[in-house]
């Protein structure tokens, strides 16, 4: 099959730029944009101050064996004149499921620009390709969308449907964000398979220098792909005090974006754009694509398993792009821009769908005192060739009847809601990193996990079983017994699943946050839905904000979890940095609660948490989640009940909250109002270094009266030292009141207000 | 993660070769099996003729960043002794659900040898690792087993479960298959993604020079790989007149298997094993392995997307690869070589699976007189996105009401089964090389095609709808909607599926015939088996004499069919090879049976069948399969009346065949016994040179007189120039007689003897 070669040929195209100008409804935050000899570029300031310098817009499409039947080749990067512009209020409040506050403000400017891009085009294709014949100049569109927020800005591209544009590969998108300085960072290394890494600060400047050992090469799939790649959400902060970060909203259907910086070693665009041998050449030339300037961020997409990085039909559209920026740090984390721009919710009937307050049959296992699998006997496990009755058991299984039910006693004693139970299905053995496609099958039981008499005893006490299935990112293999596993789940009457994408994504040489990938975890949540299943999923891509549209999506993981504290543990300040990065995008699933920290104590596992029981309390108001975890072991808490009162009382689902202190990496204190109610509670977590706090409570209700329970560090407690220094303190506060609380190292606080 | 480097020592190994002989039942065939300096060989010969020559086994490893978790990287390709040898009898007989004849043979002299593989290993994994400990040597087991039947045989490899192996990736098998001479050879081009290919005969020198020319570059998915790369089966003859054919059987979650000719002009082994920069290198030296002698064949696996040939996990085994041989072309024919490699039948109830004979709204859409698709008002199809009862329907839709009803009502008159329907669903707008995903729902009819009526209204006159299913190669999407495709068929009373994967595969980077693609094959078999539906799989991979096992894949194409008479042609002797190559591994769906061969006589299109109405007639006879489809028109059919007796007489399954005469490329005649009757049909085909039968009918029931039809080609009948000329003549016959008949070029005849 020949290949028609796409002749772009340059004409009519003024040279001087046209300029649009938008600005956010409270005027600080002023867009531009431009077309600057045929290349959109956009800009972006805050109360004057520089956010985003001149930066340039457009996507480069890959070459394909079917261009003659239709696929586009031609690159979105230049050749483009304004053809119609549009400028647009929008001011709406809208009620989530679930989420931080009861209603949210969906309130922006919005600026769509058609560009024309002009070609010369033969016709399509017989004609022009046996006779030579050339027809007159042929256009096509693209739409860039821009919304301008008080607090940030989001823009997309969009595609429609026309006759010159109805299918394309992707090669990569161009997006880029250059940055006024050498800002301080909070990122992570940029990689295909894996956001489990520990938080790096440094100046952008310092990337390069730092990547190696800012990645855990040990980790179950690690595949960094750039010396100054990095993640989103990007939070950075500038010598100035603005605070921006970068980040992407309603990733649907489209790879999970990167970044990757252009700083002074940048030598060519070979090592920057497109990657390798496959690196961007102009079309034809000369090249309007000059490398940018030092300190810009280009956006790099996650190829599939050829390389590429999206196949697309129009009419379609990319994932917003979000820059957030504000001169106070508290506004990055109370900021709505990434929900708003999603898409309203698209489950109907949501009345399933509820906060959820659990504890699981999983920290031992972490720990490594038990195990997930069943026996030692076999070498390696054939789903279909076993008779697990009769096989031996490790005597090490965690799932087992008597354990779970002690779960569920405690839960039901304790008014949480769920009890999470992993390793409670068949082909554990084996389950990690061979490559093996038929994992898992999530309907067989071990034989000392009765699925029926369990879920019966949870349901007379209460309370419901979290199912988990663990893909080990056989995702096709899931996706094969997906019907028959939620049939499962609603036989049992499972409401919740935790998803689990351990290891190297089969189809081998797919990857975590491909287009591929992206559209399995979607197919999951839809599937869940329409099983009135709510979804937790873990290992997954960063979210971005797809809760507003499937609310059945409740948490996620997409980042070091406290797991990790037991695989050799978290800096004290990274719960002080997550709010900022990873719970852009939606809730984390972060099971929270350790009270044990140095595991030591009751286990061979050396490691230990950095945190202080009363920050690990602080937590479940720091990290907001409509699912939260009391993730130590039940006899932990029963040894400190008093502290797991607040574990008890707290709330996961709010009316309002109110973020009164904030910086990344360093401290973090909130205040919630728990839905329907008057009663708030407050969380304050802080770094290594320890912080004071001082809260006016000018929130509460001016009328009432709250019975006030302080749980704070004990003046000599310390993440290390004496994590389990805790004081509780009770009295009586009105709103006119001021709190003084000291934050041990690596502490925090919590507090109840429940109204008299 | 760090590697851990496998060394192997050399020790104890015998340098003289150890030498296993084993003859066929009848002691025609021996094979014989050595250890050369511990590697692995074999050689067969045929009445003393060498058929191989000593040939080299073993399987190479691939590297992976799993080894320090138990991946095995080691080589299986030498160090090996013999540790057990085992040789037994077998002497079974089996009846197939639906075959040729109601009996089959399986006798064959079994030869398995224990292969012991010697290595030094550290132990598993951290000690070795952490203090450079070593311990002692190691060994593996690897066992080859041989099946030595009458007309050829069949060897695999055995993985048993064992510590050293549990999970391995094929870098590429290497077995040899080193021919005694440059033998004539009936062969396609070596490809990933297709074998609707021409066949080429030529000398094995001349595979290189013939190459380019052979493969048909428009092709909707072209990937060959190598100058002297073959598929399989591959059929033979030498200048001593012995016919041999390589193919392989029981291909379940394995690669298929190419064959890659090493020939005068091989330079190196990089250019034929591995390919390109990832070629075998030898672990870790001296090299045992050397190029092979000119005219050996090596296996070549089908990578997945990242260049690997499979992901195997102990126990486990390779498929068979066989080499049949004889001296007499019909037993290439008569053999059930590949049907007795298989495993019995897994399906228990088969009373559901029956032969079918159909008619179907397909033929005017292949030759472009109609279309699949309803409508030609969208550029592109989103299937969520598209009210079909509100588009501007094109006035060419093919599968509406009104048609399909027409060919129920010929169906019915005619005593046909079944009636295809293709294009009844709503998607093939744009259905092929976009790489959409979502390209079919397999539920959703266009509005003129009334699903529930048609089924009615065939059901109320005795036949059935044929269903099909075209996924465009985007096996995730099929596999989504599977159960929702067959719970469909279920309600409507479908029971057989026509599935199709033109295009290239997605997941991008996948192809036709790989590990992956093999199991999704399997799995919708077993999915269509759950829902008691028959599949007939077209673009699928090769078959290999699954049907054994699963008697519910009634047919597949897999090969160059009738269509491609539409397509520019196939040449004269095609259908007198393919009962030698593609037929081995089961039936196929070639859709025989157009009467208007001149296709501009109805329709735009210039193409011809090459072939006379009598030619047309053989192949209902000489091309075995339990579906028989009239493919042409039904009003062709009915302007040919007394020609079409045939086709409504002619049984579909069979209690005994006999091949009267057989030479590839050139005739084949065949008589058959129809099922629970003493009617025999008989069928002779040639190629474009005309051919003289004369037939013996002494098979025929001695006592008995028949009825004998025959339909013959005119005398001046020819393919191109008169191939509608014919002749009916009918008598009475008896065994004692004898018929002779003359066959036109590219002709052929048709006989029923029906007992009087």
């Amino acid at each position: 099959m020949r290949r028609i070669n796409f002749f772009l040929t340059l004409f009519l195209l003024p040279l001087t730029a046209l300029a649009a100008e938008v600005k956010s409804p409270n005027g600080n935050i002023v867009l531009t944009f431009n077309v600057d000899e045929g290349v959109p570029t956009y800009s972006m300031t805050y109360k004057g101050k520089e956010v985003i310098r001149p930066s340039r817009l457009g996507l480069e499409l890959a070459k394909d064996k079917h261009a003659s039947k239709g696929m586009s080749e031609t690159d979105l990067m230049d050749h483009f004149v304004i053809k119609e512009e549009n400028t647009t209020s929008f001011d709406e409040t809208w009620q989530p499921v679930w989420g931080e506050t009861r209603d949210i403000r969906n309130h922006y400017q919005e600026y769509a620009v058609t560009l024309e891009q002009r070609l010369d085009i033969p016709h399509y294709p017989k004609e022009a390709e046996t006779k030579g014949m050339w027809v007159e100049p042929q256009t096509r569109e693209m739409i860039i969308r821009f919304r301008v927020y008080d607090d940030g800005i989001g823009f997309r591209y969009e595609f429609p449907q026309q006759k010159e544009l109805n299918y394309f590969l992707i090669k990569e998108e161009h997006s880029e964000f250059a940055m006024a300085g050498d800002h301080m960072a909070w990122w992570l290394p940029g990689d295909y398979d894996t956001q489990e890494q520990m938080t790096q600060q440094t100046r952008l400047s310092e990337i390069r220098g730092r990547m190696k050992k800012a990645v855990n090469w040990g980790n179950s799939s690690v595949a960094v792909f750039s010396p100054t790649g990095v993640q989103t959400s990007l939070q950075m902060k500038s010598d100035d005090g603005l605070y921006i970060n970068i980040h992407e909203a309603a990733c649907l259907d489209y790879a999970t974006m990167h970044l990757e910086l252009v700083d002074a070693e940048t030598k060519a665009l070979t090592t920057q754009l497109g990657g390798g041998s496959n690196a961007y050449t102009p079309n034809p030339k000369p090249s309007s694509y000059q490398l940018p300037k030092p300190f810009t961020f280009v956006s790099h997409l996650t190829p599939d398993a050829t390389g590429l990085k999206g196949c697309m039909q129009t009419p379609c559209n990319t994932p917003w792009r979000t820059v957030m920026v504000s001169d106070d740090a508290r506004d990055m984390l109370s900021s709505n821009l990434i929900l708003n721009l999603n898409e309203p919710c698209k489950i109907e009937d949501t009345s399933w769908i509820h906060p959820t307050k659990y504890c699981g049959v999983w920290w031992e296992m972490i720990v490594g005192k038990s195990s997930w699998h069943y026996t030692n006997d076999f070498p390696s496990i054939h789903l279909d060739q076993i008779d697990w009755q009769r096989v031996k058991p490790n005597g090490r299984h965690a799932a087992n009847n008597e354990k779970v039910k002690r779960y569920i006693d405690f839960a039901a004693k304790n008014g949480l809601d769920q009890v999470l139970v992993e390793g409670w299905n068949v082909g554990w053995e084996d389950w990690a990193n061979m490559w093996k496609r038929d994992v898992f099958d999530f309907v067989t039981p071990y034989p000392d996990f009765d699925i029926k008499m369990l879920n019966e005893y949870a349901h007379s006490k209460g309370v419901k079983i979290l199912m988990h299935h663990e893909t080990s990112s056989s995702t096709q293999n899931y996706e094969r017994h997906i019907k028959e596993a939620y049939a499962l789940m609603n036989k049992y009457g499972y409401d919740a699943v935790k998803t689990g994408y351990v290891g190297d994504i089969i189809p081998r040489g797919d990857h975590h946050y491909s287009q591929s990938m992206n559209n399995h975890y979607l197919y999951v949540i839809k599937e869940a839905a329409k099983h009135h299943i709510m979804v937790n999923s873990h290992e997954a891509t960063r979210p971005t904000g797809l809760c507003r549209t499937y609310p059945n999506l409740v948490g996620g993981e997409s980042a070091r979890g406290t797991e990790y504290e037991a695989f050799g543990g978290n800096n004290p300040d990274h719960t002080c940095i997550l709010p900022f990065t990873r719970l852009q995008g939606g809730p984390m699933d972060y099971t929270p609660g350790i009270f044990e920290t140095k595991l030591s104590t009751w286990s061979d596992n050396t490691s230990w948490a950095r945190i202080t029981i009363a920050g690990s309390l602080a937590l479940y108001l720091t990290m907001y989640s409509p699912l939260q975890m009391a993730a130590d072991l039940p006899e932990h808490y029963e040894k400190y009940d008093d502290a797991f009162q607040f574990i008890r009382d707290v709330a996961c689902d709010w009316d309002d909250s109110r973020y009164l202190e904030a910086e990344p990496g360093d401290y973090i204190t909130v205040a919630r109002k728990a839905k329907g109610t008057d009663n708030w509670f407050i969380g304050g977590k802080c770094d290594e270094n320890g912080h004071q706090s001082t809260i006016k409570l000018d929130f509460l209700d001016k009328g009432k009266k709250y019975n006030c329970t302080i749980y704070a560090d004990a003046k000599d407690a310390h993440y290390e030292k004496n994590p389990k220094a805790y004081v509780i303190t009770k009295k009586v506060v009105k709103a006119s009141d001021t709190l003084r609380l000291t934050e041990a190292p690596g502490g925090g606080f919590a507090i109840s207000l429940i109204t008299q």
